[in-house]
């Protein structure tokens, strides 16, 4: 543990400045403001109280890659576990992917998760499919549902490969879980087909969550769990990157080869806690 | 079809000097000799004749990434289909990998086909595991089976993951099948494992099979369906390669921007008339 608290230590210590800039948080939402799992999860200590304070004293936006369920239901979802916050501030990448489907004039074969089939109401659903929407579709990962998608990519002349997201794994309370990504990569590896990564860590969908807040990307800080969506990401595109040791956070990537986040906290609170007070 | 045949007055006009130095054949299985199905297949038109014909007037070695079927069941499922051949000239990956795994020591944990458990009979099965294998594991391909292997590689200080051949995907009766490969790629991405590859297109499995025969790699042609598994990989270790248009062959490949196959033929049988006839 010494380790971890040397890192806090340097970063907080050596280079704080940035702090003092923050007029506005994006939160990942999974292993940030809760954990998963089968039945419904839970939430992460102190971070029901980390959104009040954000909602009392800055402004907020909730960037996931979540897409199992719409963003109704996560944001129902949150608020039974104590969160009080906005639908309007949840940012998903389902409800892209779909006006992206449309805009397009797409046929899309959906292989995603039933709790985001509704976000895709008024997509064209007549055959032949065109596209593959491929999300978290957990359960629905089979060896069947795989081939038809791979079979709908196969078959198109320029075969689309459209991933919500590309994360690689999450934590689950059970453990360490395969997200889309890993599915993603396969059927590209399959088809070679053309990938459009719709969700983190593409730079239109953090800039649309930072510009509904009126504020610029140097004003704003990425909190996440994962060091390659979140963190990379965010610095790739010129935000503060933020890593917390909840959710699917691993003790080595504290000395990741190439990502070096701007802040290490134990969690959320104790992040807003570092960067609030140095404003 | 006119650019088909041109393909093959092309190759056999232009450049058929090699094939006078054929001593050996290095014959794909699968979509090559047959088409695979749930219920065991169909021999491809001509090809039994063509195996009985290489034995009668040359050496051959089946090189397969067979990964649903022992050795054995699979010289039996060919022999029912009509073919007659050696089990001891089947290379098959399973096999080998088992070697590899005792080799080093590992504790294996296997998502391979039920058909292919018996050739890792004598492998360590104690826990904790500290490898992957996996195979065409077909309906073994669950969520569930998939997040397990994750997780033990996540669980591994130095993951390793050791797939069965890579192959993209299959002809079956039914259609186009996901094959390994995308599976193992899904698994690599998720855990950044080191990946070792048991079957083609690894140079040492097609020498094992070409030593075999007491030949040199000049000396031997790799005929196959997959333009990437059988054709290119054997040309990048100076095998010469003869794409034929059975199996998985889409007509695209014709024209692949990198792989030239040295002979494209209608099938095996006719791929043996021009090879054969020039020597």
């Amino acid at each position: 543990m010494g380790s971890h608290n040397e890192s806090v230590t340097d970063f907080t210590t050596f280079n704080h400045a940035w702090m003092r800039s923050i007029k506005g948080f994006l939160l990942d939402i999974t292993g940030v403001l809760y954990n998963s799992s089968g039945n419904g999860g839970s939430a992460i200590t102190g971070s029901v109280d980390a959104v009040n304070r954000l909602y009392a004293e800055s402004q907020v936006r909730f960037v996931s890659n979540e897409s199992t369920s719409t963003r109704a239901k996560l944001a129902e979802k949150l608020q039974r576990l104590g969160f009080t916050l906005d639908l309007q501030h949840i940012f998903t990448p389902a409800p892209v992917a779909a006006s992206y489907v449309k805009s397009h004039h797409l046929k899309p074969h959906l292989l995603v998760h039933k709790g985001i089939l509704p976000e895709f109401d008024g997509c064209n659903d007549s055959e032949p499919k065109d596209c593959v929407v491929v999300g978290d579709a957990e359960e629905e990962f089979t060896y069947a549902n795989m081939n038809t998608a791979f079979r709908v990519l196969m078959n198109s002349t320029n075969p689309l490969l459209i991933s919500l997201g590309c994360g690689r794994f999450y934590q689950r309370v059970d453990g360490p879980t395969l997200d889309v990504g890993g599915y993603a990569m396969a059927l590209k590896y399959a088809t070679n087909a053309e990938h459009v990564v719709v969700g983190k860590p593409n730079k239109e969908y953090f800039m649309h969550a930072i510009e509904d807040m009126n504020l610029t990307k140097d004003q704003v800080v990425m909190i996440g769990d994962d060091i390659i969506s979140d963190v990379s990401a965010a610095q790739e595109h010129g935000i503060r990157g933020v890593q917390v040791r909840t959710g699917k956070w691993r003790p080595e990537w504290e000395t990741h080869p190439d990502v070096k986040p701007d802040l290490i906290a134990d969690n959320l609170n104790t992040a807003l806690n570092i960067i609030l007070g140095h404003r």
